[in-house]
């Protein structure tokens, strides 16, 4: 029965908590388990905990018990990435240089989900510093891939990913600066949201590029990142970038009708250089939405061939300028991967800075001259198959390209502009998830999560979990 | 008549055009007239439109005469600075390059004051691209100040401040990136607002440092000024760093009661490398405002000794990614002192602009901890005597100091934090101006400008025009 009880979403389970049908001690026993059982081949958390973590499920289940349940999150196990800060508990950020660190506080996002009786299992393996698309952590382990261990996760959110794709989390955060939450869940076969810039705070989320950071939801379902989201959105007086806006309350308001909905769909910047399977899994994706009353436009989002040099000089700048100190004064207790990236980051000048920021603001134009036009754009997540652990060039059609720039290729518009942005699976190729993405407008979740629903309530092979695909590892 | 017409303040003149006492057309006359005659001194103006002012007098005037008076700007002659767009005529930013410029579009403050029916009498003279705080502008002729010829007016909105202080101009904008609006108004003897920031748009005005550019009035008097900002003030659709507020409505509710209010005076930073005599009057106009009931508080405004760094940086590093490409194709055509400085500009690294914003935000904090405490900051606007024309070395008590710091080294606070800011002149000293600033926190502009009616309502000695000192050129 743990076994059925552990592969339920978060929807599911809150029903059946709510209803006292399954109780969260018995369902965190469960999880734990299982976390212990794959720890070592997964690595996809970096710390555990089993006492506290059945401590708030008995508080949960008592308090429900009383007649207090506080909604859909009370008594739910998960897991949170590493660079989110709980107060008086071990903060890594995936780093050997913060293996020690301990906040005072609880990140924003953190204080939200514990004050809905969340259950916090541990704390999720990243990329160091998030500075990266694998995983490939040199402190806490090589992040694996559940449907296939030779393969990566993706990043940096990639113990997040991995952990909702076998069942080792209900549901979990992640960041997402150039493109970690959304390729990490197109790697699994998960549901990865990464709202608009300012919609959720990141105070006490360790910063990367803090004019790129954003946090959001990483799920089995569509339902589930709307929950979830609506639990950590909304004005927060400590982060400066926080938007003045209630949180968000999609998850009551989501509707899978597509009629006369506008796909917006740029050939030239998104399908041009892809694996022509993927390709053929979103543009059947898109087919089938155009079948049940979805109206399919092309456009062309702007100067694309700028989107790659403006995020680049920007989140290296950024990313820097945050770990200067360190780098000066201890290299060698970076990764090495890591460290170059830095040492990168000190090469744009001033100016290169502010030309890619300008560059930045005339695309942010152009994007809302097409969000005149369509609603959403749909796109691959990712342009190649899953790339295999360790692998710095992969394969794109027979030609060898550089893994962490194909990862990133197509993350950058909606990265850049800060729009939401969801990843879902598309299918299976060759036993691996192949991801697709749906980008709106800023503020444009509602719409964003409501056509993620039309593809999966519509059958049009989105979600892994509802087809035959089994995760191999478990 | 028409001599002591041309000196009268705004509010003066709008109620006696409101009365039909003046006409809109004689006094703009008068006013040419006054324009022509100092034009080869003072070098105040850059181009003159003597026919379209009179036929805008002129139409204000048959307004009306109607009966249709559309508010204190009506049929109000001024200059403009140089560096703001009027539709369809030349707009040269004090430069060689924009000699020939013509915009199709207005400056969104000139659009605003065109509607209340001001006069335009032509555009002022400023720094080269507003990068200099001298305007010895060596396109259109050295500007200079109308209380001693051999003296600099300050910059860069020399143009706007000399025009006033001489009656060029009834009032006048002018745009303060690091001080172009405080420091040339305490030079001449008039009154400089710069707002907070985002509080006037600035669609249309060419920018210097998008992060730290304003736009505000430089007026006779406090109530002008506070007139004028009330209708360039406001939300602009048009200008992203425009603050989504109404316009202001100080002038209405201007009040000089003191009693209660709470001084803040950083001896540290404010006043300890300072000419004696300029700090003397400040410390006088405060001591006055206490006998009248204010409250006095030593404050430290934080780790001031990074203002400069940070102000330095970030000022240089964008004005020089504003005007990269000329700066490579044809640096001949900038005067040798902006060319410098833009070169200046390309040497810092992104990560030193990025950690000069990470300065700012912690000086930001800091900052709010002092407005915890006090209303207003008051202090001398410039630590030193007026300087002299092309004087690169000035001295401050017997030593010698850089001109350009020197103008520039108190303006640095509110400059970086975007705080409303009022240069108030603080009486005279061998036959030159002085200027004090009221500084206040974001959005407060009434409290500044009430401190500033305060001052002069209970003649601390701080309205140079009240006083017996006559502009000596003139």
């Amino acid at each position: 029965m743990s076994s059925d009880l552990v592969t339920k979403s978060l929807a599911d389970l809150s029903s059946l908590i709510e209803r006292r049908e399954v109780s969260p001690v018995e369902l965190t026993r469960a999880m734990l388990a299982q976390v212990d059982q794959h720890s070592d081949a997964l690595k996809a958390y970096i710390s555990i905990y089993h006492e506290r973590a059945l401590q708030s499920a008995a508080d949960a289940e008592a308090d429900i018990a009383k007649g207090h349940y506080r909604g859909r999150l009370h008594g739910i196990p998960m897991g949170i990435k590493d660079n989110m800060s709980f107060a008086g508990q071990v903060t890594t950020m995936g780093s050997k240089i913060h293996r020690d660190f301990v906040s005072d506080h609880d990140a924003t996002v953190v204080e939200r989900l514990r004050r809905t009786g969340a259950v916090f299992l541990g704390k999720l393996n990243l990329h160091e510093y998030a500075l990266g698309v694998t995983t490939d952590n040199p402190w806490y382990g090589t992040c694996r891939n559940p449907w296939d261990l030779d393969k990566t996760p993706g990043g940096s959110s990639g113990g997040s990913a991995a952990a909702v794709a076998s069942h080792l989390s209900v549901v979990s955060l992640g960041s997402d600066t150039s493109g970690s939450i959304r390729i990490p869940a197109a790697m699994c076969g998960v549901v990865g949201l990464k709202p608009t810039y300012g919609r959720v705070s990141k105070f006490g989320v360790f910063p990367e590029a803090w004019t790129l950071d954003h946090v959001g939801p990483i799920t089995q379902t569509v339902t589930d990142a709307a929950i979830l989201l609506d639990a950590i959105s909304g004005y927060d007086v400590h982060d400066p970038a926080s938007l003045d806006l209630p949180p968000t309350r999609t998850a009551e308001a989501l509707s899978s009708a597509v009629s006369g909905l506008v796909i917006g769909v740029d050939d030239e910047y998104f399908y041009a250089d892809v694996d022509d399977d993927v390709a053929a899994r979103s543009r059947a994706v898109i087919a089938g939405l155009e079948e049940l009353g979805a109206i399919v436009r092309p456009v062309t989002i702007g100067d694309s061939q700028h989107y790659e040099y403006a995020l680049t000089v920007i989140d290296t700048a950024e990313s820097t300028a945050v770990h200067h100190a360190n780098l000066r004064d201890r290299p060698q207790d970076f990764g090495d991967d890591v460290r170059l990236l830095l040492e990168c980051g000190e090469l744009p000048s001033a100016v290169d800075y502010l030309k890619a920021q300008q560059v930045r603001y005339r695309l942010r134009d152009q994007m809302r001259a097409v969000f005149n036009q369509v609603d959403v754009l749909i796109a691959p997540t990712v342009p190649v198959r899953c790339p295999a652990v360790g692998e710095s060039i992969t394969t794109l059609n027979g030609r060898q390209v550089e893994t962490g720039d194909a990862l990133m290729r197509l993350i950058g518009p909606a990265s850049l502009l800060g729009l939401p942005s969801l990843s879902l699976p598309a299918g299976v190729i060759d036993g691996m998830p192949v991801g697709l993405q749906i980008i709106g407008p800023p503020l444009g979740e509602q719409r964003v999560l409501d056509t993620g629903l039309a593809c999966v309530f519509h059958g049009l092979r989105c979600d892994a979990r509802s087809g035959d695909v089994k995760v191999p590892v478990l």
